[in-house]
């Protein structure tokens, strides 16, 4: 099979990994909106619940472009968006957190990792879906959480090593549900295997992927935890 | 006593009042934020989810212009808001929706009241205050409520006589909770007694909730529902 050398939104092959790409990051979105806010719950002042809320606002800012392009690729937007509600579901179910601490780990680590995944596999798609999904990256709101958490673990040293393994375990989850998706679902494995976007083969989403892990792995030292 | 007859922020008691007032509104809208997104979680559609998250969204947008005026005012935002939490987060207890229905209810009338109460009041207040509060009220997003409470009760027609007992509850409670309120903490009592505001006499007070209890009657008529 002839690989495709630019990424065309009128390939039907590559419209299709798109559609799913963008479902995933809708769901993906809605799904952040709602948990940040139910962690928001378990703040202990009210201006850290309006922080973490302000970080659920941000996820559901983003929703409406998304619903935009997968309308105007022709798409149902919420149809587009079904097959991963049960992965990002279950992501969610097996990274629930017990209490703040978990909660403000869980939203600095995740929300990173998503800009992480953005940022790198943008620059392999179209200028469209490009510019759209890197849109979202403009603005980041969790830095504010780092504070939060030395100061935690500062008043108490036993914080450290359960949050460390905490941290480890989102990462763990994060990359089993991704892989599990992009397994399962045949237009994003085509796109992860190369046959539709011939800049993206396996070597290069090696390299992906232990850049993005580099990343997790100094943002957990800045938490003061170790990998 | 002499009633002043001009709003003026610069006279600490009704420096006090606007300070209580819009401690009240920040917390309230927190709390909606909150609320409506755990309701989204009942949504039995993604579309509809989606319509209540942009609610409570919409909710939070208003929580920063509230934080920097109490600032502005001289106060710690979050102090401010404090009195408020137990009265509010009661009002939520006692109308914890127990079904997307009841949830449907609660937005549309409870954000109804909420944007009744602040378009009545603003008049009366100086014009930083009005023109903050009145700010707030520029978009309506819950309209598409009644389209789905219409078609949920003519699916099945025992919802109506529930959903109607519902709505009172919601109205009895905010009445009850807002009353409370308003003898508990003297900034605002003054000013309801026309103590700090000449205008706003017990006679006019009485006037603006018959307003507010009849578009609450509009609107449940509008679902389909008795009052």
């Amino acid at each position: 099979m002839v690989a495709s050398s630019a990424p065309d939104l009128t390939d039907p092959r590559y419209r299709a990994a798109i559609i799913d790409l963008l479902g995933a990051i809708g769901y993906g979105e809605i799904s952040a909106c709602e948990r940040l806010t139910e962690d928001a719950g378990r703040a202990p002042q009210l201006a850290d619940k309006v922080a973490l809320l302000g970080l659920a606002s941000a996820q559901f800012a983003k929703v409406a472009p998304i619903l935009d392009q997968l309308a105007a690729l022709g798409v149902e937007p919420y149809e587009a968006m079904e097959p991963f509600r049960a992965p990002i579901d279950q992501f969610h179910e097996y990274t629930a957190p017990s209490d703040w601490w978990e909660s403000l780990v869980k939203a600095y680590v995740g929300d990173n990792l998503v800009r992480d995944f953005y940022r790198e596999f943008a620059v392999y798609l179209d200028p469209t879906t490009q510019a759209l999904i890197t849109s979202t990256l403009a603005e980041d709101r969790s830095e504010f959480v780092v504070e939060r958490v030395r100061a935690g673990i500062a008043a108490d040293h036993t914080r450290a090593g359960r949050l460390a393994l905490w941290g480890r375990r989102i990462m763990g989850e994060a990359l089993t549900q991704t892989q599990r998706v992009a397994a399962e679902r045949d237009a994003l494995s085509d796109i992860l295997a190369g046959d539709v976007l011939a800049a993206l083969d396996l070597a290069t989403i090696a390299d992906v992927f232990g850049r993005i892990t580099q990343n997790h792995i100094r943002r957990m030292a800045a938490l003061g935890l170790e990998h």
